[in-house]
Formats: C-alpha cells, structure tokens, sequence
C-alpha cells in the first residue's frame, strides 16, 4: 500500500457494526481511515463509537484524519475537481474529499458544463495550470473530451449514471469517454469518484517527489 | 412531398439498371432527381445511360438538376453543416449536397472538433448567424452539445460510424447527442447524412417563407 | 438564450428549497419561469412561497406567466403534439404545456394510434397544416413513421419509456424512430417531452418571423 | 410431419454434394422437397444432377413439385404477403415461394409501407379479406402493426435486417413488432421467411379443413 | 373487431375510476368486457360498482360474460395452455382467461418442463389433438421447442420474465424461442399471456368455422 | 499440468512457423501435442516438416500421439458428446478429438435435437450410461436441459455460433444453457468445443482413479 | 435424480404455505430436504410447522437433515469454496450448504482475491489438493482464473451480481469467467451458488466411488 | 500540446498520399513525426518519398525521430509494457513504440497471464519498480486487476479484441478492467495501445520533472 495513504474502507453493503470493528482495527495502525459510501444514518450509528471521525454530507464519506499525519504544507501545485453542475455533486465530492483525505491539494471548479462552454473559458487558466485533473459529467458525458483538449496533464474521466431514458445509467457517458477523440484521458468505473481521485492522487504524489527521489 | 423538392432515390442495394429505370421514369417529372449512397462504379455505369446527372465523389450522391429549377437568388440565411474533419466528410459531404439540392444556401465548416475546443470559436459569429445547423460527429460524439450551447437555432444531430472497440459502430456518439444537455438538438439515425439535411431543409424553407405565407 | 423564451429549471433531483431559491433569482429578470419534473407534493411547497406559480398535474410542470409577457395574439400556425392514448399523455402533456410556455400555439390530438389508424384520417387535415408536429409514442413507437409519411413539415418524434417486455423501457420506440423510412423526422430521448417541444417551439418561431427579419 | 408438406431441407452451410445426397434419399417418399437458403450457383449444380428442380432466383429457393401432389383446386382463401418494396423482397419472396410449396393460395402485396400510408388502402379490402397474413419489414418494422389494426385474422410478422446504424442487423424491426400496440400478431425471427410461411400455412390448413373433419 | 371477441381493456396504468367510466360505456355494446393486469385492490374498487364483474386472482383478470353470449357447446377442438408449473402459473391463467373469455375451449396443461421430459410424455395424445397450442416458459424458455417438435398445429410461444441472472428480464427465454430449430413456433411479448391467447383465438375460430363459410 | 494430458497449442492467429517451432520444442518432453483451431491449408505446411502428426478435418486439429503414452486398455466408463446434426459438427469434432486426446474414451451421438424428441430416446440408455456429457448445441440451445433433465452425472453445456437473426453469433444459446432449469449443468464460451472436452476430461480422470487413490 | 441426494425445493417467488406442504410431502419419501432462497421471515413461519428444519442465515437456506441419512465418515478429498470477502459471502454459503448438504467435506477460503494475490498464496496447498473447486466473485469476476492457473481439478465459476456502474448486474463477472484463458473452468448463472455446488458435488461423488463400482 | 512531444498522425483511413502531404508539412516543425495504424504496404508507399522514417512491423507505426530530439540519457525510471503473450503482441507493442516516442524509457513484459500466475512472481521486482504499468490484455482483461494488486503507482489497462464468443470484440476485457477491485487502474479504449502510453508517458514525465519544476 501507498505509504502515507489512509486505510479505506468500502461502506456500501456493510452494516453500522462491521463497519466500526473493521476500522478500531485499522486505526490501531496509525494511518488516516476513510469511509466511502456510507450513508447518513450509518455515519451516524458509527459516529457514536467514533466520536472522532467527521462526515461529509454530500460526498458520503466518513473520515478520521489522526492529527499526526498532517498534510504537508509545501505541497506543489493541486488536482482539478471538475463537473458541470449540482445534478454531479456527490460524485464530485467523493473525489474531492478522497483527494484531500489521500493528501493532495484540491481545486474544485463545479459549474464547467459542455453546454455553456462560456463559463469553463472563466476557469481556463487555473484548469490548464493543474497538475491532474478529474471530470467527473453525466448525461452524455463530453466534459472530458473538451478538457482533454486543452490541458497538456493526465485527464481521469469519471463517468456518473445521472440521466434518464437512453442514458441507460450511464452507459452512455462512459463510452464517450472511452471514445475521446483527445489525448491524454483515462476512465474508471461509472459513479466510482473514489476511483477517479485515487488515480489522481497517485499521479500527483509521482509529480511532488520528482523522479529522482524515488 | 414537399413543393420544388427533388425526387429522392436511395441508392444503396440497387443494381445500376434498376437506378436507370426508377430515375427515367421520374425525370418525366421535371423534378431534380437526387441517387444517394451509390458508388462511383454504380454511378458511371448510370451516367452512361443519363449522361445528364453529375456525381459527387465523396457524398456518394448522383444528382440531375433540371435547369428550370434554378435556386431562387434571393434566398436568406444558410445552413451549417459542421464535422471535425477528414473522418467524418463522406457523412457531413452527403448532408451538403442533399441540402444544396433542397434549394437551400449551406456553409461548410470541416474543422471544428471537441478535442480543439479553439479552432470553433475563430468561427463564432458565421454559426451562431445560421438558420440551422447539422452537426455531424464520429467516436464520442459531443461536437452536438457544444454547438447547441452556442447557438439559439435548431440543432440536427448526425451521429457517424467512424472510430473502433467501445464504439459500437457508432452507438456511442448517438447515445452521446440523445442525452445532450443542451436544449434544441434533435438525432437522426447514424451516418443518415441524408436525414440530417432533410430535416434542416424542411425548416430552412420554413424560415424562408414566414408562417404569413402559409 | 432565445429571446422571450422562459427561464427553465429541471426540477428532478432538487429539493423544494432548492427550487424557491432558483425560481426567486430568475423570477428578476422577467422572463416567465418553468420548472419541469416537479411532483405534486414538491410543487405545493413551492407554491406556499411563490402564490403566483401555477401547477399542470398531468404535466408535472410549474409554470409563471409574467403576465407583461402576454402571447402575441397575432400567431400563425400551431405545434400538433400527437399521442395515441392514455399512456403517453403524461409525456404528450409535457410537451404541449412546454411549448405554450414557449410561445407557441398547441394543437392537441391524442386518440391516434397506429394500431387504429382509421381515427388517424379523421383529423388529416390539421395534423398536415401544423406548422411542425411533436410525434409522441411508447410500445412499438411506429407513429412518428406514419405522420411523417402524410404531412410536409419537420416532425420531432418522442420516444416514451411506455411498455414491458422486449420495449426495454424505451429502447424499442427509439430504435423504431431512429430507423423510420420516413424523411422529415428527429429524434430526442426517451420520455423528454419537453425537449421534443424546444425543438417544436424553435422551429415555430423561425416560420413565425420568417427569414426576411433576421 | 404435417401431411401432404413437402420434405424441407435447409440449404445454408450444406454443400452442393450433401444436398443432392440429401434430396435423393427423400426423393423415394414421394413428397415434394423444397430447399431453402440456396444460392444460384449452388443451386445450378443440384440442378445438373436432380434435373426436375426448379429454382426461384429472388426467394433463392430449389423446389421440386412431384405432380402427383398437384395443389387441390378447391381451395378456399388466400394468404397476404405483404412488404414495402424491393429492399425486403428476398425475405418476402422466400415467404411466398414457401407458402405455395405448402400447398396455399398466396397474394402478394409488396408496395404498402407504413410511411406511405394511402397504397396501403388501396388494397384495403384485399387484405381484409386474407385468411392469414405474414407481414415482412426491415428498417423500422411498423407494418405489422397497421396491417394488424385493420384486419381480424392472425398476423405473422417478419422482421427483416434491411437497415443500417441504429438498426443493428434487424434487432429495431424485431422489437417493434414484439411490442406492437395491435392484437393478433405474432413474430418469427429475423429474416426468417420460411418460418413466417410455415405458421401461416398451418393456420390456413386449419382453415381449410374445419375443425368438424379434424 | 372481431365478431363476439369481448371489449379489451388494458387495466395497468389506469385508476379504478378511469376503468369504472371505461367499462360502463363498453357494457352498453352488449359484449363481454375483460380487464387485463388489474391488481386485486384496484379489482375490488371496480367490483363495488360493477358488481356483475369477477375477478380472477391468478390471472389477475376482471370479467363480465353478459349471459347473452353464451359459449356455443358445439365447439370442436380446443387449445393447450402449457408451461411448467408454479412459477408461470400467473402469464399461463391470463392467456387461459383469455383464451377462455374470447369463446374457446381450453386445456390446461401446467407441469410439463423440459428438465424433466418424461411427464410430457404423459400428456402426449391430447398435446398432440389441440387444434393450436399456446406455450408458456420463463427461465431457459426451451419447452415451445419440445412442444413444437411433436405437434403439427401451430404453436404461439409465450416467454415470462420469470428467472435471475443471465436471464435479464425474459430475454433469455424470449431469444430461445425466437431461434426455435422446431417449425410451426410464432412469438409474442414477454409476459403477454394476453397476446399469446388472442393468436391462439383467432386461429381457433378459424378452424371452427372452416374456410367454406368464410 | 495435469500429468500424462498432452501440450496444447492454440493455432488461431499462429502462422505455420510459429506453430512449427512451438512443436519443435514442446515434443520433446514426450508427451502428446494437440494443436487447436489450425486451417488444413496451415495444417499441411506444418505437416510437411512435422510428418508424424495427423490432422483432423471436421474438427480443425492436428495432433501427435506419441506411441509412448497409449491410451491404457482398462478405462472404464466413457465421455458423451451430444450434437442435433450437421451444423454443429465442427463444435463437436473439436470436442470428441480434444478429448480421445486427453485419454477418455467417447462417444458420439451427433443426431439428436430438441425438435425431434424421439431420436433422443432410442439413445437413452446409452446417454444415461455415461460419466460425463459434453452437449454441443446451437439455435436455441435448448438440448443441454434436456439432457440434463434425464442423466444424474455432470453435464457440460457447449453453446455454438450456429444461427442467424435474433440468435446473435451464439448469444442465444449461451444464454439459454446459463438459464436451464435443470441442475447439474456449467456451461463453457460459445464455439469452446475445447473447453467442453477439457472440463469432461478433468471429470472422467477423477472417476478413473477414485479418490481412494488420489 | 442422483440416489442419495436431498430434495431440493427453490424458495424464491413460493409462500411460506405452499413451501410447508411441499415439504410435507417430500419429508415422507426419507430423503434430506434443502430448501433454497428462503428469508429469514419465511423461514421462520415454516419452522413453526416443520421444526426439524435449520435456517442457514447468510445462506439463506431452510435444511432438514434426516439423521438416517449421516454423511459417511471416510469420505476422501473436499471441495473448496473460494471467495475474496464479505460482499460474496451470501453467494458463497449458499454453495457451501447446499454441497455439506449433498454429502461432500467443504472446505471454505473466503479471504482471496485477485487484488491482494499474497493472500491466496497463504492458502496455495489446501486450493490444489482439493477434489474440486467452486470459485465465487463479483465484481471483475478474475479470481477463477487465477486459481484455474494454479490446480489441475475441475474449477466452476460462479459470478456474482455484485459491484455497480459497468458491473451490469454480474454480466462483467458473467463475461470475464467464459472468456478465461485458463483450461477447466465452467460457469454458471450468476448468483447461482446452489448451482455451482451441485455441479461439484456431482464431480466429488464421482471422485469418491471411482469409476470402477460404477 | 506537450512540449517535446511528436506530431502525431492516425493513420487509418487515410491514403498514403493524404499522409505524405500531412507528414510533409509536420516535419518543418522540427518535431518527430509518429504515425499510428498504418499498414506496411501503406507506410512502403510513404517511405518511398519519405526515407528518413522507420518502420515498426508488430506496432504498425511509422516514426521520424529527429536527430536534434534525442532522448535525454538521464531518464530516472521506466513504463512497464505487460501482456500476456504472442495475442497482444500487436497492442503492447503499439503501446511501447509510441511511449518511446514520446521519451520515455520502457520495460516490455510480454509473458505474465493471469493463467500461470507463477511467471508474473518471476518479475515481481521490476514490475514494481516502475513509475507507471500499462497492462494489455484480451479475453477475460484480468491482468491489470493482478498487477494493480501488488504495485503502488498508476496502472493504465488497456482492453484487446482478442477472444472469440461472448469476447463480444473485447467488451469482456473492458468491462473487466472498469470493474477492477484493485484500486489505481484507469481504462483505454478497446485496442487502444497509443491511448495506454500517452496517459502513461504524461505521468512519466511529471515524474521526472518533479512538481517543483512546474
Ligand atoms: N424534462 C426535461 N428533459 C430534459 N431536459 C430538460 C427538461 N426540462 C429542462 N431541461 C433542461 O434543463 C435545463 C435546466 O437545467 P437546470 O439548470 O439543472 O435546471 C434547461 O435549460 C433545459 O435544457
Ligand atoms: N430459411 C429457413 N429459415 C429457418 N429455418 C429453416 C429454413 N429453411 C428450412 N428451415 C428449417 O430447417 C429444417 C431442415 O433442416 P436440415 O435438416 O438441417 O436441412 C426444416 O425442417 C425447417 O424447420
Ligand atoms: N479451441 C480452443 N478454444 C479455447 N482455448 C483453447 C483452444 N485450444 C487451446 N486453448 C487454450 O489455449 C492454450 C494454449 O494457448 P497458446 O499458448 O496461445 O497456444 C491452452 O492451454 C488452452 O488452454
Ligand atoms: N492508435 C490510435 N488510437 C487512437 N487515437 C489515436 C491513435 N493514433 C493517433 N491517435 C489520435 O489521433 C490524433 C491525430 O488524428 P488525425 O488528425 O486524424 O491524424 C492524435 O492526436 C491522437 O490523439
Ligand atoms: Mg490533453
Ligand atoms: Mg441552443
Ligand atoms: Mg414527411
Ligand atoms: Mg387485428
Ligand atoms: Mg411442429
Ligand atoms: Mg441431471
Ligand atoms: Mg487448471
Ligand atoms: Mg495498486
């Protein structure tokens, strides 16, 4: 594992209980714990026993930053959060809290739609000058593509199933994605947000210690 | 049928004798006649017979225009046809030449693709200015939904078959344009660059003529 | 944005206080307010702060009509919006409610199925001088092919999510759109009614204003 | 076997020496033999060896008619083969070329397509008067529904994978009619001439007889 | 309409007092009426006012037989209804009802699976006496195969959504049966017990009536 | 490798060099090699240099048996291979040679399909009798239940390509044979007569030995 | 069926009565009775009649097991269910129980997954000297290829439904097992763990006799 | 674009003129030149005028490296190139040949399968060792799960179209890879070798520059 990574933990499917054993074991480690995929209640129920751990609301996620591993202050540069608007919020989020959680600078930009490409020339700069971005877009997913274009860093697509009739749960942005005709774009998993800020987060890590050290 | 619009012939699964008979016997007409989707071998052995009609290589079109029906000069406004270059001009080519002898003004803009989101805007104003736009893409398929944001005309979606693997012979840029997120696209089949001009002919000529006229 | 057009909301997926908060923002600049996918019970919520809005059951549309941007009275020509019975109507409903709020005069015919096309001939005459028809179907979705096959103008076909079985929630009307010998049909996504009618409505306004005045 | 049927042989993927072999054997019972699925040159070497067969190039079947099995001449009703034109007349042809080897009365009616609504009518009471139909469309398949709207006999439906794009080889015509909104229809696989025959002829014979002799 | 085939109404999707205000006008006609996919709660509410009607629960079916239109008792023949037992009891009573409902003997046959072939055989004469057999399979959907092999009357295929899995919904069945190597098998809609009864029906009447009076 | 099974090559998309220098090298550990999916054209330029290997026609393989490993002379029990006819031969051939390759003995019954049910039964005993059965089947794939349905040892289900239309290269059959309701059947990839034998193989050398002895 | 084996009754889409009168029946004829699929809330209504019977909570699974029918004590080899964690534990006990219940020693690995392949090395020797193996995963569904790799004994594959996005209910799994590169793997329906244990209980019994007392 | 990147030409579907007139006018900017997928007869014809480009057989690729763009010879660490054998030879190698022309050093791996896992052990060091993996694979694509698992830094899967069956044309590699329960992959598109190394040589080189340099 990732040295400095947190311990993460997959909530979907796990009850209160497993939930709050599987991380006493694992905080005994010392790592940051992150919880993906928890819903409100559940944090909760868990909250009670962990009275350390904070929620995030729209992301779902349940973490514990353990003090002692306190993001560096000399981090340089960040990665891009990018979506279109609220409807793609919590799965922006997930990205953006796992970003920070895996200890990365994050830079939200979350009003970037492909249908009013007015707005992303507002951002041009501070999208170009990132050092990974992650586009998270629904519907019919071309957010990537239009970035790809015109930043020179790694793009990681994040496809969401938010969308109705021939969308078919976000079929249809995955496979734009897939089919890019810019360079430099990767995919995961539909709604995986986590997946997307993982890649990121790597890529970033590569880039703050440089080659040399390694 | 619509007035003044050619008699159509759709080509494909044809033999050339088969073209020559339906065609002889609809010139009797006085209609322009329009042979979509037949090759330049087909069309040869065709324009021996009816030496009259002219081919256009990379549409695949065979078209007679009978001189009386000269295109009015008067005619006001344009239709786009817009693709993002070599891959998609035999689709985006058949659309022009199916709207040009619909009796409609067309204004061929070939380099305009998602993934070089700047070379579209050096063509702002002349897409914006149209009374309609045909957008034709291949592989993911977004050229659509950035257009759509721009423009408050109607926008005709031609999805294409161009690009390999996650592609699906063209499904992904349909499902692309299906869920676009900007409003006033409508899709037609894939590759039917046929059907993406007929349709912005049938609304050309209603702007052409004011619903005072009707 | 099209010039006295409305402001629209997509109402699915946002909270009622979400909603007030968007709609009193936009209710500033004068232009009436639509918010489309908007349950009952959201609408009433919405309703207790913003008396003025007005509420279409079947539609699930909530609607302002600044009352400063009366309709013209001098319209020429109307939108058929077709359907063929009591299982579309919610779809058929919101686009005929979308389209009035865009300005535009509605023809309503909904009894006229495939299936009984003899009830179809009964109206032949209106459903061929409509200016342009929005064409809605579930099941089998071959109405759009008939009605294109009988009148001149544009017809924009609205798949519904209408059936069980092998519809597959929509895909088979939108495969039978998307391949009908029809010319002079387009297509938008499965149960999207209201963008069927954009697409209507802009086409209505440019025979409305001619070319001449552009 | 059903009595007085002809012996059936499917020619696809058989050689020209199995098939003769094949025809041979069944020959000695004194049946006809009708091979489907043939191609002319195939045929032509059967034809060499097993001189008293006939081939129907459009239906690309190979039909021997022993004379002792003459078609009574008593016969009441008809079976309606009904296409939209050229595209799909192999499909409709082996339907045909079928049902009279089957031993019925067959109409055909090859140019009533659904986007030409007024040839159908046309033919109104001929179809109505049919004691079975088998109703063959590629592209959007639709027919089957309209000619089962006005007919009260049953009604099979063969898709067929004329089309291109969103057609996928014959899958949009084959959901359409499994989804049709008309009773009384029922449906064969893709391109499956034979079997739309086979079910009719089975359906006439019924007729014929009467259950009172059965 | 089929002379004495009961009104139909398709009861899903439409309140108890849409269909309370439906029937009543179809009850004046004199013919039976029958309400398809009705829930029993909807059923009792309908019942209430229309106490003549009875429900069937199985079939989830609602009928009225006017006692004017007696079953003739001269019928001759009948039709199978076949599956395999408990889990397509629901689709096999609605095409018995049915079947039943449009004036024809029925015979039901309802623990004949194709894993255990051996208690087909117990049933073999009078599957083979039926005049049409309908048959009615979920999971694999194989059985219209077996039927269809060993009967010379036409089969009317009936695929359930019954099954988890790889069976998505019916389509495993559905494509079984669509790809039959037996002849004489026709499809209908996933679920659409009714459909598969009206084919049967409609042949059913035939043969009664013989083509002489036709 | 299981001990005393030959080396395999898989010969799709291998020229003869490389196949002539895999064998080169493989031979000489002594065992048996079987050379799958290889042309006759290819096959023959392999056999001129490696002449003692001999090849199969029907199934596409070339094989060396080193006279070394006979098979042994006291095998009990035997593989069946189950095909409907003809057009399922190459599938079944592939599967019988696989596994005589590996040591079993087999047998072949190539002539019973689920339409004619009868044939089946003049085999039963022989069926019954076996240890393992590979049932090779296309179409609708339907034979592997039945099958199933009568014999209490394992069953492995080999769907193939065979078909056209709704079949979808072999779609259908898989999915029927994932579906069947009879137990005590896995199925392989469609056309992986291979795969089928190899997994019976596995089985029949278990049974040999007993697992007293393992 | 199998001598020795238990009755098996599918509990999905039953009632709690009619499961108690099918068992009632069964439980006369001396054999141990399974019951799959059952819940807890169901189970416990049949429980109150039938005490005898044991609920299996992960399993979900209702057993009776007649104490004349002990599983024999010298029996040889097991069977392993292998699976990578908590979210496949449903799918997993249900194969574990049914194959305890139908006589064979189970050996349950629950901890390796394809991600962390260290672990699954921890466990090298007791996976290759099993009789036979049920591999069950979701999600990419590759463990059965890893441990296809490393035994030399028939492995079945059971995909399970879980995993989200691209997963497609367990199609990924589905797919990945019947494409696997390794020899002696064959698959079941997804979340067939009953299935996947009657088939190696089938192979285990084989093992256990040899072939010889056959 | 990416500073000291080439030029890059997709050659397929273009003429070897249309190539030579593009390569022509790259060339003047001093950059190399990477032409992808085009055919050796193809890059022959292009050679002919072109001498000073190179061509690679396996990859498909024709490639002018400029002098003055030499690889700088103090590259820190490499991009792994993993696939399983001879079958992705043709995607890996795409892969390699353009990561080297866009500078960066490759470690090719072409024998480790997710079928013996035991020859991936033999390079577990170097693989781990790398900045960044790009993993091909075809068939079931479950080999970038398995690399995932054991290395800390990103992995870039590429999907291959080989396999046959419900290969479905590499659909069941690509589902595979998004469904990947390792965390730190990202997807190409099918076949996409240039895709895998331009996201991975874009990691590379922000590692090797080190974020302080940005
Ligand atoms: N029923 C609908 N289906 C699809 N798109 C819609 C619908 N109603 C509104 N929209 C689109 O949603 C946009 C507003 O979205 P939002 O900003 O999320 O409220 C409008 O400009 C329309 O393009
Ligand atoms: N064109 C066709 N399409 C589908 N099935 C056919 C066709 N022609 C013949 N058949 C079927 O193929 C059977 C003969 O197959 P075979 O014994 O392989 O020659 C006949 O009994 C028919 O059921
Ligand atoms: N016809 C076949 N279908 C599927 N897999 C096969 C076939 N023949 C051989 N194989 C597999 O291919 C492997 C050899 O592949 P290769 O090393 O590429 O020659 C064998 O170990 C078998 O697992
Ligand atoms: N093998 C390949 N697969 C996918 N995309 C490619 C490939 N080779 C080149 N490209 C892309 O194609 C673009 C050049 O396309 P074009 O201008 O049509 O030659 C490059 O910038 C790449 O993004
Ligand atoms: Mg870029
Ligand atoms: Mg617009
Ligand atoms: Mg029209
Ligand atoms: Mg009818
Ligand atoms: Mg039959
Ligand atoms: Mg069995
Ligand atoms: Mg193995
Ligand atoms: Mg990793």
């Amino acid at each position: 594992k990732r040295q400095g990574f947190p311990e993460i933990v997959f909530g979907e499917g796990k009850s209160a209980e497993q939930i709050i054993s599987i991380i006493k074991a694992l905080r005994g480690k010392g790592n940051n714990v992150l919880v993906t995929r928890i819903s409100k209640d559940k944090a909760n129920l868990v909250q009670r026993v962990c009275a350390e751990f904070m929620y995030y609301d729209i992301a779902e996620i349940l973490l514990w930053k353990n003090e002692e591993n306190a993001k560096p202050d000399n981090l340089k540069g960040y990665i891009n959060i990018l979506c279109a608007g609220t409807s793609d919020l919590k799965v922006a989020e997930e990205a953006a809290i796992t970003a920070e959680a895996l200890g990365c600078n994050v830079n939200r930009i979350y009003d970037v739609g492909v249908a009013g490409i007015h707005r992303l020339f507002d951002h041009y700069e501070e999208i170009q000058q990132a050092t990974v971005s992650v586009v998270v877009a629904g519907m019919e997913g071309a957010l990537p593509s239009v970035i790809g274009g015109i930043v020179s860093h790694p793009v990681i697509a994040v496809p969401t199933s938010i969308g109705y009739g021939a969308n078919f749960h976000g079929l249809s942005a995955l496979l734009t994605m897939l089919n890019s005709c810019a360079s430099g774009i990767s995919v995961v998993n539909i709604d995986n947000g986590f997946g997307g800020a993982y890649n990121a987060a790597l890529i970033y890590q590569l880039a703050q210690k440089g080659a040399e050290k390694e």
